[in-house]
């Protein structure tokens, strides 16, 4: 067994230097501080009692350490996935009840499965298929509906379950009358204190001072009296050995909700693995065994009471600006969040909601991106509308649904944009062997004999119609002086038996109307294709050339070589 | 408005000649007289009474005449969208009964409903996505179930109304003692006859000559004596008005069949219009209209106790041979069938239900495409799976979802194919100005300074980090040495924003890694793409190519022009 490739740690452990200790035990406790914030807000998000966010930020992060292959990824709860899990579970049952807990404890061990066994059967690619504008118009909807699912913390008012934003705006709105004003202030100024930290140094972890500034003001003021909602009991001590819920209609359940945060949350993490490794050369990130580690991570947590996990946006950049150079870092983490609940847990009792609520909106209000929107405008009007469009499935239709969605437009996109794809009639650039679109360029020569046909697509059943259709439409164009065309393959790099049959056809038809069919620049793969459909038998390999200009050197008549070289010639250059 | 576009029968009316009416009535009269037989038999597919299938050879026929693009075209019950009916109301009602055949009929309008509305809203285009493995893997297990369907007439064993082949197949084995031989004789005698007739002359209508032969055997030997099972009373006269049910929660419940027939029935009509049409020259096939024709062609025949129709294969064939000119051939043969509906319908009483299965059979079993599996085993493997695929499916899962698992998968197929495409490092060919695949070609030459990148599919969301992932590994191939990165653009037909995003970073990676990247042969709309996602600027235009050559020599320090023309000349000739 090869343990390096299996427990990538190895690798860093047996090199482990003095050096690379100070970097980790400075990242570790930077992001083990910012942890204890995040992780209770987070847990907030996913409807489940703060503590959860400190137990789910012990045991993932160790094993992460240890079989990741990134060795700066911070790996914890996350705003994306915490409400994902909301949402999942939160039709079936009631958030912060023991039901609730089981269910969000047993969602962590599928996710885990589902990563690791894509990782195990090398499925790590189908995070390929989140184009950039679904991610992007996913994140924005997603971030805009976390926000909001806070604004009843910030304002005090305890507002319905309603996931739709006009349904939670317009309750606030009219609600307005029971802002409990104490709460609103302390959340504007955990929001107003973040910000301004961030803004003087980075290094100082803002949404820290804000929990110590909450805290000490409602204790302070006495804040409790004016109705201001408090964390109130933390439990102290270490998560317990708690079996997840194996029954095979929870897992049934739970299914889909957990192939949807599976995929989410190994996208995020992917994405800000590859990002921070292409800063340092050491290592590889590696997708398959992510998933392994991330699987196992969820797996293993699940067993010690936490939610799902996943490397996130935010701490893995902190970690890496303070200096980790290993997954140490991580480990130095994980213990200062076990020391927190072993001793420190009583000091969040009187710490306000609306901190929480703040330290939220903050993190996700900055996800929204409204930059790739305006780029996409005017770079890409299609992307442009897929991000409109998975933003607003997202924001009405639901967090899975508009994922879900996105993927299907996008694919659905591609498939469209092959059935009817670029074609051109090609014509000769003065003095050059060069042959270009006579629609775009006004310079190149036509002959009135000549058709030279290029086809920018894939041939395949969706649009073999097309090309029949677009080739019988510029043969008419030429008239009755057409002799020859020449099919430019260039750019078809791939021909199925449906576009066999079609090209067969084409030959035949425009050979019993006098008409010679030319093949040029004929691609390897297509070629294979086209020999084993015996299609060149028909088609006739003294008819394939390797360029335009050579076919039309044929055409007159001026053989490059001796015609008894010529068959070979064809068959060794032709591609 | 323009009478010609939407009716197209005013061009053949106005232009009618003597010469015409000879070939359309002995076109008419053979197509009515197969359409007798055939008619009562696919309404036994339908689950229907026999003469629903003449209630359906009437008006529809007149009005496709009428608003049909096909001259030849001859439409009317047909053997896959009667199976299709069954398989679709089967579950809704008991067939036969009155429900069943008001649901059969207003199954009809729901198709013509569709098929109109996508013809008016120019979608005929969708069939494309169905491809030849698809429908040749569909199509064999349609004849396939079709004509086990009809394994109960032939033996005269009241066989369950399963329709999986293996449960069909055990059943008749296991009740083998109830054959009853009569019945058993008359099919085979049936088949022999048809098949026989077939082989002398393909000019006599075979299976009319079946029926007689059945009747009189019937008749002469008073075998319903012997329980052959005979069709029996017909009722006389025409079909009457009656309305089809409108309730939303019927067409509800029909909708998801009503699409498939929709697909399926215009699929078959326009793959024989487009046959028959290549034969002739007076006329044009307009699929839009072709759907607008058939839908109102059922839309018209669900008022006159019709059930769905479309163009089917053996019938035109038929038509064509026996000299239809025009659209007058198909109302010849619905005058017949109305004249048999006033005056006939007592003559079939004694016909045996086995003749009209033996008719099904020979008429289905030759559909089973076994040369077509056997060509794609040789010619394209994935295609031949494709066609497995759909076979298996259709015979296991079902009718519909047979179809529409092929279409998914062989659109699946095509998407996963783009994810890693082709690749190729290419070399000089020596002495010529062409660049082909090192690992295709022993004769090209490679430099080390020199690494030519060619990436046969567009890049999409989907492939972009296979993309940089092969790009990665051919530049660590190449070691130090390298120096200059070509990528040639020639086969990457379109640019999504995720590839612009890649590419940018992949020209920054290199850039700062000290390797020139230049582009060779962008595509117009790629350039297009480029351009508006501000590539071309970070790119430089002046790292932009023609050809392969000219990027070499670019690299090497020959400019082909002076330094000043530089600019102008790579934007305009650039493609």
């Amino acid at each position: 067994m090869n343990f390096k490739q299996y427990i990538p740690a190895f690798d860093w452990l047996t090199n482990y230097k003095k050096d690379h200790f100070k970097g980790d035990l400075s990242a570790g406790l930077t992001v083990g501080v910012m942890l204890i914030p995040q992780g209770m807000a987070y847990a907030m998000i996913a409807g489940l009692p703060p503590i959860y966010g400190l137990y789910a930020s012990t045991l993932p992060l160790i094993i992460y350490a240890l079989l990741g292959t990134s060795r700066q990824l911070a790996v914890g709860p996350v705003a994306m996935v915490s409400l994902l899990t909301a949402a999942g579970i939160g039709t079936l049952a009631v958030g912060g009840t023991a039901t609730y807990i089981a269910l969000a404890i047993t969602l962590a061990f599928l996710v885990g499965l589902i990563q690791f066994l894509l990782g195990v059967f090398r499925l790590g690619f189908l995070v390929n298929f989140l184009s950039h504008p679904v991610i992007s118009g996913f994140t924005s909807a997603a971030a805009l509906i976390i926000g909001l699912s806070q604004l009843k913390h910030l304002l005090g008012i305890n507002l319905g379950r309603s996931h739709h934003i006009h349904e939670i705006l317009l309750e606030a709105f009219e609600r307005m009358g029971e802002l409990n004003w104490a709460t609103f202030a302390i959340g504007i100024g955990g929001i107003i204190l973040i910000k301004g930290i961030k803004k003087i140094n980075k290094a100082i972890p803002g949404s820290l001072l804000a929990v110590v500034f909450g805290i000490v003001t409602v204790m302070g003021l006495g804040l409790t009296a004016q109705d201001v909602k408090i964390v109130g009991e933390v439990p102290e001590g270490l998560p317990s050995f708690v079996l997840p819920d194996f029954s095979i209609a929870t897992m049934k359940t739970l299914l889909p909700v957990a192939l949807a945060i599976s995929l989410v949350s190994f996208m995020e993490s992917i994405a800000v693995a590859k990002a921070i490794q292409a800063k340092h050369k050491d290592y590889k990130v590696v997708p398959n065994q992510e998933l392994i580690a991330l699987g196992l991570a969820n797996i293993g947590g699940s067993f010690l009471q936490s939610y799902p996990v996943t490397g996130g946006f935010s701490r893995t950049a902190v970690n890496d600006e303070a200096g980790a150079k290993t997954g140490m870092a991580s480990i130095i983490s994980a213990v200062l969040i076990i020391l927190t609940l072993l001793f420190l847990t009583p000091l969040f009792y009187y710490l306000p909601n609306a901190i929480l609520a703040s330290i939220i909106m903050v993190a996700v209000f900055g996800l929204i991106d409204i930059k790739e929107a305006k780029y996409l405008w005017t770079a890409n009007r299609s992307d442009f509308w897929m991000l409109i469009a998975t933003f607003v499935a997202t924001l009405t239709l639901g967090i899975e649904q508009g994922i879900g969605i996105g993927v299907v437009l996008s694919l659905a996109m591609i498939i469209f944009r092959t059935t009817r794809p670029h074609v051109a009639a090609l014509g000769n650039v003065p003095g050059t062997h060069f042959y270009r679109n006579i629609d775009r360029f006004e310079q190149v020569e036509e002959r009135p004999d000549l058709l030279i046909f290029r086809f920018d697509a894939q041939l395949y059943f969706a649009n073999t119609s097309f090309f029949k259709e677009s080739l019988e439409a510029l043969v008419a164009e030429k008239g009755t002086a057409l002799k020859t065309i020449i099919l430019c393959f260039n750019s078809i790099n791939n021909i199925d038996s449906s576009a066999a049959h079609t090209l067969e056809e084409i030959v035949e038809y425009y050979r019993t109307n006098h008409i010679k069919v030319l093949f040029t620049g004929v691609r390897g793969p297509v070629r294979d294709a086209m020999e084993r459909a015996h299609l060149m038998e028909k088609i006739g390999r003294e008819n394939c050339f390797m360029g335009i200009q050579e076919a039309v050197d044929f055409m007159d008549g001026q053989r490059l070589k001796k015609a008894e070289d010529m068959d070979e010639y064809i068959l060794q250059t032709n591609e």
